[in-house]
């Protein structure tokens, strides 16, 4: 709980759309019939997708519903939902700049350098998810990442509750007929730069590096096909695809007690329609001491496996490790390539 | 195309939202902080849902942008994305109803009652899929349907150019406990009878009987299983999900060539999360007749096999039957369970 909901919440933007919510005056709806409709310039307020430029201009916010199929079976919206929405919050953004192309967020400028977004680093950290029907505010901002890359962030905060989620993500250009990664070409920084804030939406620390898993690894699910509905406009397998796989490897006894709190992906390779794929989890045994270290009782991690040994009641759950590490990796003939590297940490429901 | 958008479309939409979109003005945020709100008076505007109560008071409309993650790799919304709209509008209209009880849209005297709703009939008919970021009013309304029956219908209408799709559906009560359907009770009719309205979005000759497909079906898929993530909040496997499995049935390259114009789906028996499914589907040849009927050259069926057969250049994809009956079932010990039977029919792209 972050307390009540700001005063620039929901309520700010149902009065944006108040000031301007008819379609002619906002210059969403062209006079030419067109299915798509993407601007190509700026609009300060997007009434259709509830969406509003903040931030002094650069960052984008948007309210959404957590709907009915968003939730799983426990009524709280699912990981895969949240990337969903991190996804369409981060498209919406670059619709309502007037930068947007064609194709997955690429930029005008993109566009004619022939290059496509492509995401190196991910994190989404999620305590108490949202539940069907919650209202959302999911914010989102960019920044530089080193010379060629950009980040960009997200909050998510519940109207109701004020509650706050935080994602960050990293990325990169790449050439789309060679494959190769591309330096940001100066007609695309003169572009998105001026978009660029100073802010992160998680403080961290030197993130740990997260080890390559080898095939001895202790969860293993092989042979792991894309089908159509995987594929995104890129004609790659989804992110969201990505995600399923991973937590499919986990035991489903795991998955019944526990809830996923964070996540995060470290991209490095494309994954095709026609790829098999291997996904391999681990549990980290770093995470039972982190566990440990985080008890209220200050049971230290030896008193508490020491009692789970030996059956004590209540306790016997300090076993579980709360950290996995994963891979996706593309089965070669000759060698594997990796698509994805992870890190999940989690807590009891 | 159905002719530019109606005077009620979305600017409607937008003007009642402009004139009581103030959240506290609507009673859709009560003083209670709770995350959900179900309001439990009806409300004729949700804002954050962009819903407005129309047809007299009993029916419901929605405005929906068709999101980057509900398209396929063509950028078109996939049929289980409008599946998955369907379902949402129709859950949002008894959500301002203020009829929601608990769980998946059964009102407060089913959930006294101990009844759900199951789903007997679905029918849904896409011309010309929506795209990417493309606007789209749904409309829905119930009905009776027999004595203990309900009827939901649904338009679907593009903002830009008015194209309609449409699709209907029945439904009956069924025992929470025994698992048996029952009888409409006389609390639940006075409840939902004064929003039943005699209208189909679907006129329909006395629909074709869907034969029940034998195990020599010339598509089988089998083994399949739910995973935690196709069970929805009544843990059961969701709609969604039987549509997929039927749809992964058909060859890839029919797929690839061919786009869905319509489904019916005849709903047996539920499946549970444990339960391994069987998906059959067989080609029509009555959807070859049915093609050539609809061939403006007046060729008919006779000429064109014979064109096909013998290669004529441009011809031979007359072959391809445009009709699909579909079959899933649960692999038993002893015999099999009929989940579903389903008919698609599909255009050439």
């Amino acid at each position: 709980m972050n307390g009540p909901i700001r005063p620039t919440g929901v309520a700010s933007i149902t009065a944006s759309l108040i000031s301007t919510a008819s379609p002619s005056e906002v210059g969403c709806v062209p006079k030419k019939e067109s299915r798509q409709n993407i601007p190509t310039k700026k609009q300060l307020v997007d009434p259709f997708r509830q969406g509003v430029i903040i931030e002094g201009g650069v960052g984008y916010r948007q309210t959404v519903v957590i709907r009915s199929y968003e939730v799983g079976a426990d009524k709280t919206a699912t990981l895969e939902s949240i990337f969903n929405l991190l996804q369409e919050t981060a498209l919406n953004h670059v619709w309502v700049s007037g930068l947007l192309g064609d194709g997955f967020g690429a930029t005008h400028g993109m566009m004619r350098n022939n290059l496509i977004w492509v995401v190196t680093k991910m994190q989404v950290q999620v305590d108490n998810y949202p539940i069907w029907g919650e209202i959302m505010e999911v914010e989102t901002w960019v920044g530089a990442s080193g010379k060629n890359g950009m980040r960009r962030d997200w909050l998510i905060r519940s109207h109701a509750t004020g509650q706050v989620y935080t994602c960050d993500s990293t990325w990169v250009m790449m050439n789309k007929k060679t494959r190769r990664l591309s330096k940001m070409p100066e007609e695309v920084r003169a572009e998105i730069s001026p978009w660029f804030i100073e802010k992160h939406a998680i403080q961290e620390d030197t993130p740990e590096k997260i080890n390559k898993l080898d095939p001895k690894a202790k969860y293993v699910n092989k042979d792991l096909k894309p089908t159509r509905s995987d594929l995104d406009m890129n004609h790659h397998v989804n992110n969201v695809k990505y995600v399923k796989w991973m937590l499919e490897t986990i035991p489903d006894m795991f998955l019944e007690s526990h809830q996923l709190s964070s996540i995060i992906l470290e991209y490095r390779r494309e994954c095709g329609s026609s790829d098999i794929v291997q996904s391999l989890c681990e549990p980290d045994e770093g995470g039972l001491l982190e566990d440990g270290a985080q008890n209220d009782n200050g049971i230290n991690r030896l008193t508490e496996i020491s009692l789970a040994t030996e059956g004590f009641e209540g306790c016997s759950y300090k076993k579980s490790p709360l950290r996995y590490t994963h891979l996706l990796q593309i089965t070669g003939e000759t060698k594997n390539e990796e698509i994805v590297r992870g890190r999940t940490t989690w807590e009891r429901k």
